[in-house]
């Protein structure tokens, strides 16, 4: 049966022929209104109000609004604008699958998490900027501040598609990991607590905290000065998350205490930080503007993951990243 | 039987007296000269002439003059100064077995590797620098420039320890990895391609070539321009084995012509580069100094990887990174 798919996406005009070839023999309304990431909201296109299914970052009141819709694929891992009561009834209700596209960001932004780990435990900011001679006072600091991540323990917390990937990447450093989930499946690699049993973990003291929250009412602030205060003194904390999820005045207090050893950030609030804000010029502060998920083959890929999703709706197969 | 062993290596008292605890009953002769680098050379104490067994790096000079020596356990990677012709031809008439401290420093090293290819695909130098608001020109670049690592290619020059580990860590990556080796042994865990076939395998095009070379008089300026001239535009070549194994001219070149694409380098000749070194302004090379093989716990390691040796020459037994 021919589909009417609606797509706001914007890529390379490659990447919109494979999509216009792999949608084929379905019907492909192309907005003429594109959205370029999840942060930001297109106008919406009325073609969208005629769609069964649609693809990129549908505006979720007009989704409300289109009767005949059955599947939407957000292209971002984030689903924050569409993971809201009244949304998640209306799907529920209409039987409607919401999926997300975070097999295609994962891989990047665990590369990204080890760059940050493995930068921090070599100090790259650092060595990159001194030419400290061999046998010198900063040589010998250097050197002997650096820590190999073998055996080091781990917290990952918000455990999913980046999170599992993450683990894999750690495989060969033997560390001891844990990871915080909120409904535990049971088919983690790796030990599993929930997250009303966060702090209790949190206290056994970790060399290294992965925060990979997404942005919703349960997680705003969720690394508050309380968390922070349970971290012991050599605490490592990275985001990858959303800045939402992290006091940042308390995450400073830590930074400039001692409380914790260092922070890898590549989400803030707001992004970009103000220009004077004190996290950018705190010296064990590190951060990336929002691009751990990007990757050369980003649009070919959300397309590709589109691509075999749709097969599968088509033969009525379970959907990949179905997140409602 | 009791033995005297010479040791002439510096390190916190804790070590030193890890050092005086596991050596004994021996009977344990410190140097009152003391190196600190296998790359600086230590005034020899006449305490030398007496030992059986020397650990650290005594003067290779002095070494030929001590009629009782039966076993040296340098304390760096790198047996550079020891690796001469009349020094080997000593070694193997006296029967004096030689071993480096690599299995020491290996650890340390595969993880600055791993850091420098991981900043590289994930642009860290250019993202820890950067308030790029998301959709900006500047933040679409770093996005569509990050290259996961997964599938890639990887060329290692100098299989060793290190490179052991490396291929190890770069298993969950699920790269293309070749090696080359001046000995192949046959147990290597990825394919391996003698020093005469480097400029054939070289020919095949590699995402990332990694120098592990030893100094040597074979691998002086081994990276020539004919060499940097063969790699495809694209490639990102790693140094984390001697300065002097590189042509830096012809790297530059390299670097600037777009020949290559980046270089990340540990060493350099000579070190560190002098103040206005025309790597040093050259925006696609990434320079540290010297610090590869160094971490927190490399003291106490040393001497616990120096003692382990000690009970398997007391029991008869054969000797961990023996090279001699």
């Amino acid at each position: 049966m021919s589909l009417r798919i609606f797509s706001d996406i914007s890529a390379p005009e490659a990447t919109m022929q494979l999509l216009r070839e792999g949608t084929a023999p379905h019907e492909l309304l192309l907005s003429r209104t594109q959205a370029t990431s999840c942060l930001e909201q297109a106008l919406t296109d009325p073609q969208l109000y005629l769609a069964e299914v649609a693809f990129g970052q549908p505006d979720p009141e007009a989704i409300l609004l289109a009767k005949d819709l059955r599947w939407i694929q957000i292209s971002s891992s984030s689903i924050t604008r569409y993971d809201t009561p009244p949304f998640r009834h209306w799907a529920l209700e209409r039987g409607i699958a919401v999926c997300n596209s975070a097999a295609v960001y994962a891989e990047a932004c665990a590369d990204h998490t080890l760059a940050f780990m493995l930068a921090q435990s070599r100090l790259l900011p650092e060595s990159l900027t001194t030419r400290a001679p061999g046998g010198s006072d900063a040589w010998h600091r250097i050197r002997g501040n650096s820590v190999p991540l073998r055996g080091k323990s781990v917290l990952i917390v918000g455990y999913g598609a980046i999170g599992a990937r993450l683990v894999e990447l750690l495989r060969p450093f033997e560390m001891n990991i844990t990871a915080v989930r909120r409904s535990i499946r049971g088919d983690e690699p790796v030990p599993v607590v929930p997250v009303s049993r966060f702090d209790e973990a949190l206290e056994r003291g970790w060399d290294h905290v992965v925060d990979i929250l997404p942005d919703s009412g349960e997680t705003v602030r969720f690394f508050s000065a309380e968390r922070f205060a349970r971290m012991k003194r050599g605490t490592v904390f990275y985001n990858i998350g959303r800045g939402s999820t992290v006091d940042q005045a308390a995450l400073l207090d830590a930074l400039r205490s001692g409380g914790i050893l260092a922070a890898w950030l590549d989400v803030t609030e707001p992004e970009p930080l103000p220009e004077h804000h004190p996290l950018l010029s705190q010296p064990n502060c590190f951060i990336t503007p929002h691009v751990a998920g990007g990757h050369r083959d980003e649009s070919v890929t959300l397309v590709r993951h589109f691509l075999a999703n749709l097969g599968r709706f088509d033969r009525g197969e379970p959907l990949k990243n179905r997140v409602l």
